[in-house]
């Protein structure tokens, strides 16, 4: 757990804001779910969409509009001092919702928050079905990992975050589901 | 169509970055489902998560990312030049991912790209079942409307838009499913 903290400390905040042109090659066009041109046999599949992480101010109050106002079914408060967070889950029937909030002095998403004062969309968690391969492939494919070995997420499941830099400015987070 | 892209061209982006407290009251906590307090009985459900859309600065490359390394089935590129934007769909089995780009000299999206140089997460669309009922009750609520009369969306299905500064730094699109 303290590598993990350690790790999702150093993720990048400023780079969602700037970045450069993803580095992953341009591949010719080919039928969904066929093997592209210089990609080897696909040893992972992308699932489902797990969550949108969202990092809010105030948990409090962002809970009640998904929940008091808009009728969302959401979870209790849920602090993962290992993690530096608290979390509540807004469910929406097919995926959810994560809040987040800071917990402790060095949370990882207080960076997020500095420059975004009113909150904003934090991360997307996409489920693979093995991480191990699916960071070989992406690594090879330019994709870089922010951490290439996978940590234990807070759902107590092994996970990697790409480098919104090579994935549309958007940090991307794979979780083995 | 002609109404909708004034209102989309109107689309805070730098309000995405820099916010304030969310408006609306902090309501006393309930069971998940119950009428809360200050909420008249409510008319309206929140649904599935219907997409998650991302601004790309390219969208043959970011295709290619979900297509060839990923492995994502994805859809053509639709040009909608009544909105301002090329999409490609990206299929997650639970929901998707929608690839903007830019399309015409005044795209609703040019703004939030030229802050974003490298993308990012443009908005989150979760599905209403009385798109009427649900502004009616937010704006009691005091979660601005950037549209309060719904337009029909890019999908030829009604939406409104939600002030970021009233839902944590998030463009949340509420779409009548």
């Amino acid at each position: 757990m303290a590598a993990f903290v350690t790790f999702i400390r150093r993720l990048p905040t400023i780079t969602l804001l700037k970045g450069v042109f993803p580095r992953h090659p341009t591949c010719t066009r080919t039928m969904s779910g066929a093997v592209p041109q210089g990609v080897s046999e696909r040893l992972w599949s992308l699932g489902k969409l797990n969550h949108v992480a969202i990092a809010v101010p105030n948990l409090e109050s962002a809970t009640a509009l998904y929940r008091d106002v808009m009728g969302a079914k959401v979870s209790e408060v849920t602090p993962l001092p290992e993690h530096g967070v608290y979390t509540v889950f807004v469910e929406l029937g097919n995926t959810k919702l994560e809040l987040l909030h800071p917990l402790g002095e060095k949370s990882p998403i207080e960076g997020f928050l500095k420059k975004n004062a009113a909150g904003g969309i934090h991360h997307i968690c996409i489920e693979v079905d093995n991480i191990t391969e699916a960071v070989k492939q992406l690594t090879s494919s330019q994709i870089r990992a922010l951490n290439p070995e996978p940590k234990i997420g807070a759902h107590g499941k092994p996970v990697v975050f790409l480098h919104p830099k090579d994935c549309n400015g958007v940090l991307v987070e794979l979780e083995e589901a």
